[in-house]
């Protein structure tokens, strides 16, 4: 299951060709070594011999922990050198552990998920970065950032891929029986439910009423991130419908309006959309979940379900719902400050002009990074000069 | 596994690209929705507090439900608006989940696989649909009715993701241990033996000894469907390889032969070709596993085996296998005469001119429903136009 | 598990269009019913009434069984007819079986992963075969021996999940419990390090340091293969990285240097370059099986995990792990001869003049062997010729 859930992390952002999928692949192999380290220290160091164990659950640990540095990645896409994304999944690993520790250790938020955890340090990371790293001329490659009809079609691979996996994801390291049960049941009505609003909305906000790629392709995923935290929860199926109602209509907006407005105003390119995707579903999914955990009582989950959803043992024995989910609201401040902190920080860094990153007119280009032997590709442009001399000179 | 069930029924039909990735995504996500309220209308209402209670069984069931409407788009692609594909769905999935339970639970039929219950009627449900909306002059949008390359390897993820889940697909709901076992391997030696077959017609019956990408994204399929019901039941290997074999020859001559006969004299336009891949297949289904049900003794199974496997409890403990071959044949007619009466129906209601439809000569075209920003396709057809003239010109 | 690992099987060499994805299903499927047949006779043949008992084991070794054809159509690929196709998996799978039956039971080595039965035979099959079929005038169909930008994209979705799938195959026939888990978290971190070397020497070895897609695509996955014999074995987590540290070097230098060596000096084509994915990883995986068995000790294994691990039963019971490293050397040894003497056996029969293999100006050409309906493509051709007969004019 974990070899899965790490597949679908890797078709993630496949529609941006070479550089999207070749260093996506690059980042998660570096990453997940990474993580294993951090983790081990972490949590599963062995202080009699100083050695690290690894079992399968580090291995999905460190899974999760590369998956906020893919969806940073996502912000920054086509903008960046290889060598400037390894430092951006080096610090980025490193705080998603440190943070991981404190949210899920220290203030014992529950976060399944990982809405709080993951998707919104993961988004406001990337975007902080993003918005250190703004390029002031990035209109002159915006020639390369449009998709075209194939690409799209891949990237749709990677949204089926993702929309059918997330389930899983969301119950993986959920406490075996009802909770994983339960976990897989809302993610998925949830899902099912955004991509009805997605469609809806895509289609109410455009002109002519067409409906647009990028939103399918993106925002159908949204109630997946939001129902993150409170998936494991007694959230019922009506409030996963809910969720997923509503995400699929804020993802949406967010593409029209919202992305528009943040690069013209905030100066944030973000070039993927991750704040329609991750940073605000994933806010939500951690209100959602503080919420849930609030409303919790002995009735609906009887006293021993209570206990093993929320895991109120040990120091937190005397825990009550209600402090829960001030608990769950900390752990979500906690992960937007770690994600914005620790994005403006290493935006820092990677501002050096020691990276190597590509010149402003030559983003989103394969060829700055890759050996791209495309006769047909390159035939073809040819073609098209040629033959506006021909028309020119008429 | 049945997230795994439902992300391949979603990969099905990608080959045509947006529109039908898109609205294959957007038929599913509602349907589901809609399968699990029918289906617990039906199967897992709990009259003491009127609550629908939603297992992963539940999920499973919604899926295949969902799977009909799926089959049935296939006749219909690229000729319907999304809006008359949810109307179709609606009304699908509430036919299937009222056949379904007169086959399965009245008529006492097995259908592990779903031959009969999903293949024949979503089948036929298409074709009926297909043929109530003919359009007489479709061949103003032949030059979109083709394949592209690119679009061919495409389809061909889609066939090897159904091909390799199909054996997990036919064996999902079928009793655990020696059912499930065997349900598996039929369905792999059957769907193995289609592949040889295929190819082999499709060599022959070609000009030049050529392959069709066509008949191999399709026609390998049709082993599967054709043990759909015989699956779990004794077929023995050679068996599931004789269906896989006479399954592949029929299918592949359909589309050489069956396919334009259908078009030209029935006024049935079939644009994915089901009556190929799902309504013959399942009727042979059918027909298969009536014998194989008639045929069992219980020397073969044993008293045990033949009581697990027809479930010959409750009110049907005096069932005998040759009664249980005639029920078998009983709900293979139910079926088919639910595709056809159901798709005459919705046919009718899908012929009002309120749906918006898109027009004859702009059928198969994604510029109708989607934004399509595809400045390199239009660049190329810019080019070809301008070459015309220069060519003419000379 | 057994469905998905054919799966990606199935997908391993899809960025070769039609030919490629669809000889390769005929192959798999073909080989996959023979492979049944020749393992029956082989293990599980039940004496008493002539019969073969198939079991989900049954599958998953005739997986393996074709798996070793698949790699030796990497070395041809392009190059030889369907029929030669067949001929070479019927003998492939036959070699295959007695050679393993050899390895496995006779010779008592331990070869989980296949790095020596799989890998390193069916490398040197298809490098001898394509030896033996060598041909001289191969650039004149050079024009089509590259790839173009979608296929690369294909190229990596097969990379991708033969990646993620890899740590389920190496451990699937390993015994369930410990050595299961060992064998998957061996194996995915000797591919996690594998992928950051092949791009550090993909960028290191390549002018203007730009990564290449094939080293990409292909040397990611070497070190998967090298871990295969010792997978289950206690390589321990470093042992794995150094493993895969070295196959990335290795393997990736092997397409910058030895293919095209080869291809020069040796006479041997070899399209894919399995020689660097699968013979020289798998002979290191072989090596590396042996050192790793050879210097097992009961201090770390423990006495019951020894027996366990090296199946110390039986005619077995005195083995110790010395012999046993041994053992394991000799099996590396019976996979490369039979990889070569195999190999040079069924390009003689190839050669014969009966199959109807392709011109040399028409090899890497889907149009031999499918019907290409691409109007574009040639509609683009036509294009290119009129535009070089106009800019010749002027």
């Amino acid at each position: 299951m974990i070899f899965v859930g790490f597949g679908f992390l890797m078709t993630f952002l496949k529609r941006y060709s070479f550089g999207a999928v070749g260093f996506n692949f690059l980042i998660a192999a570096f990453g997940l070594q990474w993580a294993l380290l951090m983790q081990g220290w972490f949590h599963s160091l062995d202080y009699t011999d100083g050695k690290i164990k690894i079992g399968v659950e580090n291995l999905i640990n460190a899974d999760f922990c590369v998956a906020g540095c893919l969806i940073a990645y996502g912000a920054v896409l086509g903008k960046v050198s290889p060598v400037q994304l390894m430092v951006m999944t080096l610090f980025g690993v490193t705080l998603f552990a440190v943070e991981e520790y404190i949210i899920l250790n220290l203030i014992h938020a529950r976060d399944a998920g990982g809405s709080m955890v993951i998707h919104t340090f993961g988004g406001y990371y990337g975007l902080s970065i993003s918005w250190m790293l703004y390029r002031p001329n990035l209109d002159q490659s915006s020639r390369l950032q449009g998709s075209c009809y194939h690409s799209d079609v891949f990237a749709m691979i990677g949204t089926l891929f993702l929309w059918m996996f997330w389930p899983s994801f969301n119950s993986a390291i959920t406490d075996h029986g009802d909770g994983q049960h339960r976990a897989a049941i809302n993610t998925y009505l949830a899902l099912a439910s955004t991509v009805l609003t997605t469609v809806a909305i895509s289609s109410l906000f455009q002109k002519h009423g067409k409906l647009d790629m990028v939103h399918i392709q993106n925002s159908t995923l949204a109630g997946g991130v939001a129902v993150g935290t409170a998936a494991e929860f007694m959230l019922m199926p009506y409030g996963s419908l809910i969720v997923g109602f509503c995400c699929g209509i804020i993802s949406t907006l967010g593409y029209i309006y919202l992305t528009p407005f943040m690069e013209k105003h905030l100066k944030i390119q973000d070039t993927c959309g991750i704040h329609n995707l991750h940073a605000m579903p994933g806010v939500i999914g951690g209100i959602v979940g503080a919420i849930t955990a609030a409303a919790a009582t002995e009735s609906v989950y009887g006293r021993e379900g209570l206990v093993n959803t929320f895991d109120f043992e040990g120091a937190f024995k005397d825990m009550v719902p209600t402090r829960q989910g001030g608990h769950q609201a900390a752990g979500l401040c906690v992960a937007i400050c770690f994600g914005i902190g620790g994005g403006i920080l290493v935006g820092c860094i990677l501002r050096l002009p020691i990276w190597g990153d590509a010149a402003d007119d030559n983003c989103f280009d394969d060829e700055s990074y890759w050996e791209v032997r495309d006769e047909a590709l390159q035939d073809y442009e040819m073609l098209m000069q040629t033959l506006h001399v021909l028309c020119g000179s008429r």
